[in-house]
């Protein structure tokens, strides 16, 4: 098969990869073992990019603008566009049937209802934290664009959010400890304790898991004081999971763009 | 087997059977099969025999005092008490297991995480319409301790919750239809409609969603404009599961708790 073309969004440093909803993606393509080549995109290049390439809108502004973000991708094989990890992940089970599942079909909508479950727990502190830290990874080019749209999202700037050494850091670090214990109790639910969400193999509400954990360990950096508390909880829980992902984290050099 | 005692909550009208959560448990005992008796037990009632037969408290109220509800289950056949709807079901799947399963163990980390993303949906809505509504057929003994706690936790008098014919009823009633649409699309995230959580077989999941809506038809009565509302959202699809549960809905005229 020819490979597909998988929409990722660059940083300064080539390799650097940490876009949580596009590392969903990238888990779910290297565990289903497909060929595909990474194309850069910078921010505000991802509006034009999915017009053209005919990717749905993500979401809608609240003034009902269309916002398109990434993950995209486009399957030469089936002439295919698709956007939106969940909607994806669901396209490569049904087109790639021979290939590991991603959601079994009788899990299909529970993982619906983990993903609220999940965003809701950890985004209002993780994004805190993380949002300006991965500013500081962007290049030229999405730097201003990424700034300006998540200053008006959040009504404050970004150096505020979440500064180093503040209470209100610790606040949301503690808030994120928080979700990870819940995430824990949900996946000890059954009175023994569960590795992955479905028992012992991998599907994709822990690729979910997954590709914000390693945003963290990614931006934030594997020998910070937060990736090391992460290792830490709920007894290295997180350590072991994470281990799992290490042959599912590949790269590929991947090209940028051309509009 | 000797019959489960089952510990639910009596309204004014015998066989009114309303409380959505102990409809949990008794969906899940009719389900299974499992011969079981009703104690009833008025609200004041519940923290003392809850201490009496040993069952484990449920939550903490902000003060860090345990606070017990209902339901509980003791299975005289194995000589134990369990509380809390779900771990009842982890509990007669463990000891039954030769009776339909509730929560299949390789769903059990994602049935957690549905009963909260359910919870967060639904319930701040669902609450203002349907305690007032409830309160209005609670026997005498449980009448006053319902208003007080449930006022104090509100922080208001129920008849301000949410009045008959008021915009804040509305707006109200239409975020429950909200969180229905949001299930619905749950339901549909695999491409294709699904009735139940798990494809075309009942799980505990479903229990849940059964249960609240049970809640809003026995309270607010069958022929009521809500009910009828509640049949038409989403293409008929909850009249449809609803109609799943008729064959679990059996109620016995049980016995009131003697402390």
């Amino acid at each position: 098969m020819e490979p597909i073309l998988f929409y990722d969004i660059p940083s300064h440093v080539r390799g650097c990869v940490w876009s949580p909803n596009t590392w969903k993606t990238r888990y779910s393509l290297n565990y289903k073992g497909l060929p595909y080549t990474t194309v850069w995109v910078e921010y505000p290049d991802i509006a034009p990019l999915s017009k053209k390439i005919g990717a749905a809108p993500t979401d809608k502004a609240p003034d009902g603008t269309p916002q398109y973000t990434l993950p995209a991708i486009y399957d030469p094989n089936t002439k295919t566009t698709v956007s939106d990890s969940a909607v994806i992940a669901r396209y490569l089970d049904k087109t790639y049937p021979d290939k590991p599942t991603l959601i079994p079909p009788e899990a299909d909508a529970l993982h619906a209802a983990f993903n609220e479950a999940f965003r809701a727990a950890l985004m209002p502190d993780l994004l805190q934290i993380m949002l300006p830290a991965t500013h500081a990874q962007l290049r030229a080019k999405s730097d201003k664009y990424f700034r300006a749209t998540r200053e008006t999202r959040f009504g404050a700037k970004l150096e505020e959010f979440a500064p180093v050494g503040s209470e209100k850091r610790e606040r949301h670090w503690k808030g994120i400890e928080q979700a990870l214990d819940t995430f824990a109790q949900w996946l000890s639910a059954g009175g023994q304790e569960k590795l992955f969400f479905l028992g012992d193999r991998i599907s994709y509400a822990d690729m979910t898991v997954a590709g914000f954990l390693v945003w963290i360990k990614i931006v934030l950096g594997e020998d910070s004081k937060e990736w090391q508390d992460v290792l830490k909880w709920n007894d290295g829980r997180w350590a072991r999971f994470m281990d799992a992902f290490t042959k599912y984290s590949a790269v590929d050099v991947g090209t940028d763009v051309e509009l």
